[in-house]
């Protein structure tokens, strides 16, 4: 499985679409705001730039797309005025692998300008969107000319499914049952990858420069924790099942892994210490029930919110799934899937756990 | 009609899509590039820039697209690698109104890396592209952030259907038969937008940079010549046809006019030397037959070219005729325009004619 060419969220603006499907981490994006405000505020007093270039890696195509980064825009916004200091450019580059609707990002984008210069008045100087499509296991940008770097809920995802989880048997990801030489493959991976990463961008940041990161991870130092591997398991028993329906072969399942990683606070620290280019000014975990739904909806009960959250999983999890398994069972799969997250959410109340960092590159 | 909503080549890759239907503009796009070649070598050598930025307005999505600006980077590589310098950084912006298949090239993207990669060797630095989203009729760039311009075949949409055209009847561009009122508000347009072009453009280019723009124009000063209009007088006459069948209204092809403008090179002239930030290094005019086949293509003869020729008009103008007019008769028209084409092609042997114009932007 080539990773940069099958993994995207569901594009377009069907039921299942991630358009349709991201309130979730709509959600993360509003509760890790205050790290990120404080990261862009810091920075834009401290480098007074004419054009501030911002990234957003992992930039996905709904609604959450253009929001996240006008937030950011308007934070500093803030600042400029308060300060009078005079209008600035703002360069901003739109990241995801290729396969993401980058065209729906775009069709949106001339309502968008309109909607917000009415909203921030004729003071506001050029925005300029351009969209970066390419993994961010590479480098994206020219060296030392992004001031600030943002990503929610893209990190964990790994640059390939590690090597070496043949004996991950039906499992899909890590689990309590997974043997070490799996959960060790695991962690390697993550290690290059999240080296990689740091170093890609630290070659591409100012001095000076910010990076807000916040990812899906897990509190616990143990990598098979409940915490991160819940919901996986939960997909693992769904696919399980279709397999004892025989509407998959049993080797079909146990050839498939997950190219994620789900790192505790610790782990990040080490890889960071590590590649040495940036100081960590915060790192705070933050919990998020699994179920999240519109205040205006009125079929937010239980069962409705186990079955959304099976939808929000197929949103994200759908096209990796159909590169290995094929279309035709997602249907039953996500029914099934649904059914069982029901009868937890019956029983407990489940979180997924954000680890979000603020970082900045040395002088 | 908003022009920037509405204008975009064919997407996809289907029979009447720009992408497989571009060979005119890639034959454009061979001729003139010795002037390109040019402009960017003395570039090179006059600056000798670590990060080198190009811009390709108006890329579109097919295989002109990549091709273009890859045929750039190899030239710098060549003056590069001869004069034994370090490897450099190219940043590559990829502008096309919002309605363009972006999707289509950055999935493409990937297996270019490779193939090129492979071409250049080891030594090649990061190629980093990215898609620019928006009208070139307003800024597109931070402020002195690019080296090159290049645009082949786009200069010539203007930004939107001229004002006060409500005398031009059943002609859909200047005509012999379009009144004075009719030609002035056409050059009144393309004044307003080429000097706004001109100010966007030496706003963003560095000091030095340069800019190479190829459009479809004329030799003669008369803008009703039949070297610009032809093409076009032909396609209202099938549209004229349809009416005659009934299928569209009067009225409907009467309100109808493109925003299009084929300039002579003293007109460019005159607006670059009044918008003053640019020296003009080179102005040539060509001529490219309508009649362009691949030399592999079996079906070449005239018939066929003809039909050919209706082909990569349907390509390009399609969706702005499908905003006005609707789906329905576009099969029926581009038959009909294809049969007058191939009738004029017996007769005649009609070019397109452009004009290239290689300017640096003053220091």
């Amino acid at each position: 499985m080539e990773v940069f060419r099958v993994l995207h969220m569901n594009g377009g603006a069907g039921d299942f679409s991630y358009a349709n499907n991201s309130l979730l981490q709509l959600k993360v994006i509003s509760m890790t705001r205050p790290i990120a405000e404080e990261a862009i505020s810091s920075l834009y007093c401290s480098t007074l730039p004419t054009t501030f270039t911002i990234a957003d890696l992992g930039c996905s195509s709904g609604p959450n797309t253009l929001m996240a980064v006008s937030q950011l825009i308007k934070t500093v916004e803030n600042i400029r005025t308060n300060l009078c200091n005079n209008p600035i450019e703002y360069q901003v580059f739109l990241n995801d692998l290729p396969g993401n609707d980058f065209n729906a990002i775009f069709k949106a984008l001339p309502n968008f300008h309109e909607n917000f210069k009415k909203e921030m008045g004729a003071d506001l100087g050029p925005c300029l969107f351009t969209g970066v499509p390419g993994s961010f296991y590479g480098r994206l940008f020219p060296s030392r000319s992004v001031h600030f770097i943002h990503s929610s809920y893209s990190l964990h995802w790994l640059s390939k499914v590690p090597e070496g989880l043949e004996e991950n048997k039906r499992n899909i990801y890590m689990a309590e049952t997974s043997p070490a030489s799996v959960l060790k493959a695991y962690y390697d991976q993550f290690q290059k990858d999240f080296s990689l990463f740091l170093r890609c961008r630290a070659e591409e940041l100012v001095d000076g420069g910010y990076m807000v990161l916040t990812l899906l991870g897990r509190s616990s130092e143990d990598p098979t924790s409940k915490e991160c591997c819940y919901i996986w398991e939960l997909l693992a028993m769904a696919l399980n099942d279709i397999v004892s329906q025989g509407m998959i072969e049993e080797e079909k399942l146990e050839s498939f892994n997950l190219p994620k990683y789900m790192p505790s606070p610790t782990e990040m620290s080490i890889e960071i210490g590590k590649e040495g280019s940036f100081v960590v000014n915060r790192i705070q975990v933050s919990k998020v029930d699994w179920h999240v739904y519109n205040n205006n909806d009125e079929s937010n009960g239980l069962r409705a919110g186990g079955y959304n959250v099976a939808k929000y999983m197929r949103a994200v999890a759908e096209p990796i799934l159909v590169s290995h398994f094929g279309e035709a069972i997602m249907d039953e799969l996500f029914i099934r899937y649904g059914e069982i997250i029901v009868d937890r959410m019956a029983k407990e109340k489940p979180e997924f756990v954000n680890v979000t960092v603020s970082l900045t590159k040395m002088k």
